[in-house]
């Protein structure tokens, strides 16, 4: 479907619900709050294997209930009203009119369909606490903080139990992993602007989740329509299908026509946050031309999308008229769409960027709603050549000062990271970010550490951002296989969602988060006893693990088979193991320790005359024990 | 096709052939010998870009040349027998006959044909040097380093010039990679014994190619029937094409019947050097019964497959019986298929290892054809719980004592790594072996760096693979989509091929070859310059690429459009770099300063004053210079 194509036709957005493979839900109650209780998949292992079933963390809303049935017309439960209007200080009203421009004066056939409900918004009023950040500097623990400590804790007790056994402890890089994540921790993270909870008080339908370099790496997906291609229905399954794999954020990027029709269908559907860059919609209503666009217009937008309930706004602030010049001598100069937007703006004009001039009454919008800041790198690397530039580095210390004056206002904070940037080099914007920032949560797009894999850029990009997570990144945001090329589809979406998991899993288990090695040791385990069905049901996606498998070995019989199609039925080198084990089993310590001594002093000797006589002695320590 | 398809039906196997897009081969002649070229890759960039064609490092052999037609049942032209020959040395004999269980014992229609032309073989005789680091402590520049010399050069002098403006030293970790590489440069790492040109004197197809940390990072793939499925057929075209996206050696891994026949087809059409397990083939000779080996069987075994013309031996030496206990406690025991047929036949006997009682004896007859041992990790973790323990590094070690003795024997040696290793692990694991191996070459499949997405490892793996490429290994053992759930078809060759490109790529940007960002920067100024067709034909999968481009934008037009899917027509960030470029081409240096100090006065103040006040200063700047 293209942007001709009459959305007269609309049809109801069909979404992928039921549970994943071998897996249920449960919420866990809080013991804190009675209407508190967060989610946790828990994977089944097969009955052999005498194994507990698997915990993981789980983003994925109630579409992967048994039995749900979702009303994509009606949207998700408001379940987070209740928690918003019971702490006060807020204010129901009518809200903005829907304007033709806010749908790129989309009219008739052309204008997609209103979401059928329309849902008075909610606004923060006078100085007493209205986000997080704000009732946790006051010292109160919210709900949602509740929620996430429960949520983020999963599995835990039972991984410190075998730490015990086995430590990992990993390389954290200055990172304060807990024990054991409690609520008053998830509290104080965020007082300190360590954390984010992206949670617009209009957006009640979403899931409370959080972002910060202490807890589990998170990842974003972009979706959204362009000018040239996609449709809302597409859009809007492809947000579920995101967070059915495993996006913990999605961001909603439309471009062209529709762009508020396509927003509220999607947030009213979403139980993840909703990011989105509203100088996209203000330039669509300034008919794409920058240097039209007004502060004037972006306040409007800013407050049509608080309305709506977009949990993060990517703000480019940081595009200030003295660092323009500094991009000229790069290889590919501007490359983020909203820095390029205000780069133009201030030329066009000769005037420093009204998001920076504006910055202040911007926080104060922010604030009623508690909209998340993510302050934008407009100015980051489009390629490696220019990665950790004077204008990156520049942009990055403005981000850094403008954190501090988002905090002073009660507004929460993360900052937007690159981008293409060689490995050698990721490190040390890693460090300047949480150097310059104050910590504040750092939300990098991979970086590609190479430029010259077209095509494969979830690849190039997901090596970076395993890297950077390690170091410090709290959320990855994803890169799909379409990167540079055109408009991701479903498959590609399902693709850049998985690679971007893995590689913030590989972050967790580097940064020796307590849980993150359960899930690799018990597909290990699965994979070395050939539980077949069990390694697909443990990995991040069982239905790409089962297909390829049964490629090459199709029967049924072969998935409960003690082998692999690499060595065939006759010769399995796991198969081995249990012989080891039984010989170990044999061997008392002395004869360990004799066998230790024993291959030191050969190696002493050196091989001349070592090799017969060494086949003597093992024989003679076999005749000796037999 | 599986075991079970007559082989009678064998026709001749199909590769494909011809330049890969707007690439033309070019052989670049040596000034110091008559009759050595050495291929270089040169990629067209459109007209209007007025640059010059980028060149790239080649290892598809004569397959990509213009015109040329391949003609398997002969096999590639044998160019280096003149050059071993005119060496001396050697003597050319009757070799060994082919037995029925070289091919499994398989008769009839069950029998793969065998390769029509029988060559006979070569091998050392005397004490005169015979192997390339023979000749290069001898301070004997040979034919395949001045071959090498001149393909690992590719571009560095452009670089160099380019380096001059833009300095990116990287961060090589004690690598020391040459402003230029010659001929000396590559006999003086060969002599030193950190790089290894795998070239079977009895593989005069394949061109050489060297494998060393100061050198480019080099890739493996593996191919192979199984005793479960795929035939000579498959296998000879997935070799070519592996080879075609860039794989630099190939390993042939077959298990079941046909080995001889089918590694005979290979070799005789592969330009890149061949490895393989010997261990394999000599455990089908004995019936697949890991206790039936002997030293006798495999002595055989090493002779045929030296004759065959095999470049480089994995041999589990290090698996000696006083280790294989420290197996015993590991999540995924002994996972290396060599290693645990060395563990099983040591336990069975409760005898040293003949690998390590023999090795003395396996040196002199490798060094007779110049085959180069890849020291096998048959003690490799096969899951991220068992990484660096004890019993992967009591081999390690002993792969260092190896090494030398290797060495002494005047064989090349490379050493084999693991496997699965979470990222904070892999630097040791990396500086372990560079320390206890003498710098020997290290090759590494992967390391994975977590084990929870089946169906995905090609990426977990990549990310290892770039990291530890980074830190110091030469070539990478590429990983597919299919690895631990099935055999890799053409495809998985190919994605696997393209994904070890790209870490490889990633690894020499990092360490900061001093050509490796050339490739990088054309393709971003391609990529900024709506050069469609250049962007995708500098990529390492154009086809990939510019499918995906279609998939969105399928006219002709639009691959030469000024906007992408992402931005639409009407807007597009890259284009604004011009009014950037025109903007900052307008300052002069006082202005510029002017707006850096202005910037940090503005900073110092704080952002309560600062903005309208800016904004008119700006405005002042404008009209002064306007």
């Amino acid at each position: 479907m293209n942007k001709h194509t009459p959305q007269s036709e609309f049809v109801t957005p069909e979404v992928t619900t039921g549970p994943l493979p071998a897996s249920r839900k449960v919420y866990v109650k809080s013991d804190r709050f009675e209407d508190v209780a967060a989610p946790v998949r828990y994977i089944s292992v097969h009955e052999t294997a005498n194994e507990p079933d698997l915990p993981v963390y789980d983003p994925t809303g109630p579409y992967t209930e048994e039995g749900f049935v979702a009303d994509v017309e009606k949207g998700l439960e408001r379940k987070r009203t209740a928690w918003v209007k019971e702490r006060g200080n807020v204010e129901e009203y009518d809200g903005r009119e829907v304007k033709p421009e806010d749908n790129g004066g989309a009219t008739g056939k052309y204008l997609a369909r209103q979401f059928p409900t329309h849902h008075k918004p909610l606004r923060g009023t006078g100085s007493e606490p209205i986000t997080q950040l704000e009732f946790a500097r006051a010292g109160i623990i919210t709900k949602e903080m509740e929620y996430i400590a429960i949520r983020e804790n999963m599995g835990r007790k039972a991984a410190l139990e075998e730490a015990r056994k086995n430590i990992d402890e990993g390389e954290s890089f200055g990172a304060e992993l807990p024990e054991f994540v409690t609520a008053e921790f998830v509290r104080d993270e965020i007082a300190r602007g360590r954390a984010v909870i992206p949670a617009n008080i209009n957006h009640p339908e979403a899931e409370p989740m959080i972002i910060g370099r202490n807890f589990l790496v998170k990842i974003n997906a972009n979706i959204g329509n362009s000018a040239v291609t996609s449709s809302v229905e597409e859009e809007v399954d492809k947000m579920v299908w995101a967070t059915r794999w495993g996006a913990d954020t999605v961001m909603d990027l439309s471009t062209g026509r529709n762009i508020h029709n396509t927003r509220e269908w999607i947030i009213r559907n979403s139980p993840v946050p909703i990011g989105t860059v509203p100088i996209y919609q203000a330039l669509e209503k300034v008919g794409g031309v920058a240097e039209d666009l007004t502060w004037e217009v972006y306040r409007d937008t800013l407050i049509e999308q608080c309305e709506q309930g977009v949990d993060y706004f990517t703000v480019h602030a940081g595009v200030r008229l003295p660092f323009i010049h500094l991009t000229a001598d790069r290889v590919t100069g501007i490359v983020s769409r909203g820095g390029s937007i205000m780069a133009k703006w201030c030329l066009a004009h000769h005037k420093e960027s009204f998001l920076y001039t504006k910055f202040e009454e911007i926080c104060e919008i922010m604030r009623a709603y508690d909209v998340t800041f993510s302050l934008g790198d407009g100015l980051r690397p489009g390629s490696t050549a220019d990665a950790n530039d004077r204008a990156q580095f520049a942009e990055l210390e403005t981000l850094g000062e403008l954190t501090k004056i988002a905090w002073k206002h009660g507004v929460q904070v993360m900052i937007e990271g690159p981008g293409h940037v060689a490995m050698h080099k990721i490190k040390a914007n890693m460090d300047k970010q949480l150097k310059v920032c104050g910590e504040a949560p750092f939300y990098t797009l991979g970086p590609l550490t190479t430029d010259i894999a077209p095509g494969y850029d979830h690849i190039t990009s997901g090596i970076g951002a395993a890297m950077i997570g390690w170091f410090g990144t709290a959320m990855l945001c994803y890169v799909t296989p379409k990167e540079h090329l055109g408009l991701p589809n479903r498959d590609d979406v399902k693709v850049g969602v998985i690679t971007y998991k893995l590689a913030a899993h590989a972050a967790d288990l580097a940064k020796g988060h307590p849980a993150a090695r359960l899930r690799d040791d018990a597909l290990s385990r699965a994979r070395f006893e050939f539980r077949w069905e069990d390694q697909f049901n443990l990995g991040l996606d069982p239905e790409t693990a089962r297909d390829f498998h049964d490629e090459t070995l199709p029967k049924e019989a072969h998935k409960t088979a003690h082998f692999c199609s690499m060595c065939g039925p006759k010769f399995c080198s796991m198969k081995i193991t249990q012989d080891v084990r039984d010989y170990a089993d044999g061997l008392s310590d002395n004869e360990k320790a004799d066998l230790e001594r024993m291959s030191e002093e050969e190696r002493q000797k050196g091989m001349a005359e070592m090799s017969e006589k060494y086949a003597e002695v093992g024989n003679k320590l076999y005749v000796e024990k037999g």
